[in-house]
């Protein structure tokens, strides 16, 4: 039995408020059960130092860049603010960056850089993958507020919806969405993204002082899979508001 | 005229949400205008290094300390994160501690740290004053929680009530609560913190680049004085819900 | 009765030493009691980058920003040395730097540079006012330097003068210019900073753990005023000789 | 074709030299092909700080972390020297100490750190798994000097083997141990850790500006499996000598 | 001809100022020529971390440590402010450590800490070399005004002076004591640190892009020797007022 | 008698590997005894920003800088890894840096810049003249993969060779080329950097709590000379092969 007496392949209750602050042109609160993260897409007219040196006049190409980071109160007993991102920031807003970029025609979003801040407002378990899933809904409205400015402002810079959810096995049994007194506990830790057309963008199996074997590896596909579908039909809900 | 109608003396509206997320034992969500800033006060039972090497184990005095960031996606453009406190975040956060340490009684909170985070996630200007006046609210919920464990469970540590705002010199014209596009063009700014009780506990004026009469500086602690007394109504009606 | 027989409203002896080691064009040795401060003032034929790049070719305009630190040895015990400036010092700097601008025709400057250093030797109460007050006269030695070179040699770029010093309430009795043991246990403190025609341009008054009433106020603005204008017929002697 | 006309599913040259130059206990100059790792294992009789903090005196339980880093002349052209690890060696080193620790019962290692070096001497693809299969030698060799010091001196503190290997799709083929050329190329990159029992570690599966379908990641992990096989084969052949 | 009309073998004029500012116990203002270095000497009753922790309560050793750095203003055009010590600090601070620690009886200091801290106010050359010999004076001081608390009340701790000076072949030509405009055109470069025993602590010879016979080796050490027997007879006038 | 039965002027057994990984166009693995550097020479076409600002197109100028580290591993027990190079890596990069150019024609290298990195494998005394021996192999061979390329194809840009050794008095003894266990109890430690024409490119000498007089001075420098005599003889051999 889980401790909110959800089904093993069953999602916390998901909410999300476009528009939260109105700062940024895309600026989405979304939440799971009691993980809450603040999902901002801003745009800058100006590409990253690295690209902007190599980059043509003509060049159509722009950049997608996240950072990811936990508030001091999104944890009790707090968490200490850090002076950098620490490893498992690191590691985290690379993973949305990439999962992001991977259904963005970079191409054609001209010489602009969009940056992806996911603050988590309080931190529950699942952050990484609410993050991905909240940032994208926010990246849909920015990136519609600057529709006419790009170089083919008929078409359309997302080339699919990209969704995330954990996965993992507590005390030998394969769950979805794990909250985290559930995460503290697994033996192994899965994130799992994927796009609208059931495509995988990223992978992450973990067993940390444990291990997998092959058929637990595809009952937590499966289940990923399962929870990535229920997540799709809420963004589509929610976009069409 | 000011640019949202509002009388020289006229307070932004203000909201208050209490227990936001619920993960620190004070969380307050709290907007004037669209500054919006999210106001976490957490408690750890143990004192800052410097002070615990000299406490005495029978000591009952505590700490209170803060933190102030602005997200990245509260301005528009993009503010850069900057996960040090820059020059300014430094300030206005040892703004906020000592301001609410005035009306705290430290010596009987016991050995134990208050945390106030300030994190703004809207910034139209004012981010400072209201950071103040929301993070009086959200400490008052945090030590409520541990009123039962403090060294005198039937006294009140808080010794009198906290709120602040600003007021300033817009093309010769003192006014109150200068939102971000006032503040721009302001020959003068000040911010004042004052008690429930009319004393004051900071006064800040500065004239970049410009300067100030005396008279003008009576006539910005005239405003900022009748802000405040409007704010205390506000925090009164909110503790009581 | 105050430690060195000051009366309430007297300012400790003032010394000046300009053109103290001959290496930058202004430079300072100024003294309030134990209190000494090197004020440097240098000038660098460059904007600032964050300046530079806006400026178009033809703009006239400079800019003056100030560091300040203490000596390790300016204190007893040890001061140690900090790897960056630490809030304190940053509040400070920015504050001298504010001060000084406010006299300062930029507009005037040319496409130039000014930095005032202020280098505490030794720390006895008020380095922030003494040292306000002593980089007033080396901006002016330094400036004298390439009057010249000016868009406009004829014309003064320094609007006004301007010193400071610091007031405070100490066992409930208001006093001016605090040494570090009536700093220490000081209610209240005050700093003050006004321009030779009477004008403020800063007032910072706090009560760490403490409040002050409006009379009490008005009591440290009327020290403060005397204070200053002591210190700008210091500040003429010295530029006259 | 492969560029050195490997087959799809074949590793490359594996070399691996034990005690290379006998500073550390662990001490393993690995290499595939012309990418090469120093691997060092080095004991030291501490916890860290954070373990030391809450460890009783009686407890056993040890702690294994890593470090992974590319020497400057590793690459052509050279790499700046990064003193502090980079998101990418963060990641990197991360993975390398869970995939260690997954197959040491770090309760029976007494109240000790192992630390993992990993020195990339040149890197042509595949650094990170290489380093994990060299690092398991290394470990193998450092335990072993300290095999009668430890809590159960008669017990094996190493579990099971461990190895890890690159897969990716590189022009719709996918194909196993990928060289650098073969990497900047690839649509899809997986790294897979194993253990010689079967059983997986981790899987890291990671679409760049790509994505890839559930029988492309069958595919991937079969390629895996059958390289890691001989890994296994080769670290056997050397612990034997 | 030298700039300065100096005889090859001619020292600038040093003029020494004891406890210049009275905060530290050893504080010494001491110039060659245009150059200017404020040494102090502070002592702390507490050994340094790192021989904290392995020394038993009846030790009587105790350290000495030194702090360089350049003050912006000591040079035209400034020098930016560097809160770490960068390379050349970093050197130079290390040997005037090791200079002053080769004469001080460690073992008989008690557990305490001396902290050099030499800060150039005007820097024209030799500042190295100036401050460890102002640093020795200030160091006298600093230890007399501990001599009763030593271990060893009736001893002396400090074994012989130390004085240091530059020497260095400019256009062929051997000389000592260089100023800047000297030092840049040196083709050889050598700093000499002897005892008032005339032994050696330090010799340090070099050719930046040039390099020296075994003849101008000799020539250098003869020009030092005698600088420096010049300046323990300044130091010592010194001592004795 | 030296712990391994060396006479007092006999250097250890030095062996060296030229293109040791293949990856940097100079890559040579150099020992001496148990110490091992890994010394690579990469060229950049491109000059260090400081030098680029105010180059003219067509000076033919370039550069050559130098960096060192120990590895982790190279040490029992391990040494920690830094963040920034320490004050003793800072000393002996520049160490490096400045011996290697003062053998270079940087005026005909063409704008590029040469980086010189010596890694630690094994620490056991020496690594700071072994670096330098070992990296001018390297530099030999960097230069020459691009000789055609230089502004002057048919002139050598290399002036002269270098070496180095260290050389010191333990027990009262001077010997040389210092092992680690010898050089711990070294009262005196010197370094010396010479040409292949026997004349100095730098001397370091240092009595860390200890002094020398000016006949051991002598009889150090006869011992380095010696040492380096028979460098040179193995560089020449390993140069021809």
């Amino acid at each position: 039995m889980r401790p909110d007496n959800r089904k093993n392949d069953e999602l916390r209750l998901i909410t999300v408020q476009r528009n939260f602050t109105g700062a940024a042109p895309g600026c989405v609160l979304i939440s799971a059960g009691d993980t809450a993260v603040l999902c901002s897409a801003s745009i800058t007219e100006e590409l990253p130092p690295w690209m902007k040196r190599n980059a043509t006049p003509e060049s159509t190409k722009g950049w997608l860049t996240a950072e990811y980071r936990m508030l001091p109160g999104s944890t009790s007993p707090r968490t200490s603010r850090s002076d950098k991102p620490d490893g498992r920031a690191t590691e985290i807003q690379r993973l949305i960056g990439r999962s992001l970029r991977s259904v963005v025609n970079l191409e054609q979003l001209g010489q602009r850089t969009i940056y992806i801040d996911c603050d988590v407002l309080r931190a529950d378990g699942g952050t990484r993958t609410l993050s991905i899933t909240g940032a994208f809904i926010a990246l849909k409205d920015a990136i519609l507020s600057i529709q006419d400015k790009l170089p083919k402002p008929d078409e359309s810079v997302i080339l699919d919806s990209v969704a995330a959810v954990s996965a993992g096995i507590v005390n030998g049994v394969p769950i979805l969405d794990l909250s985290y007194c559930e995460d503290v506990n697994a033996e192994v830790d899965m994130n799992i993204v994927m796009t609208g057309a059931g495509r995988f963008i990223e992978i992450q199996g973990t067993g940390e002082e444990a291990t997998f074997s092959e058929e637990e590896l595809q009952q937590l596909l499966t289940l990923g899979k399962k929870g990535i579908s229920e997540l799709f039909r809420i963004q589509q809900t929610q976009s069409n508001r």
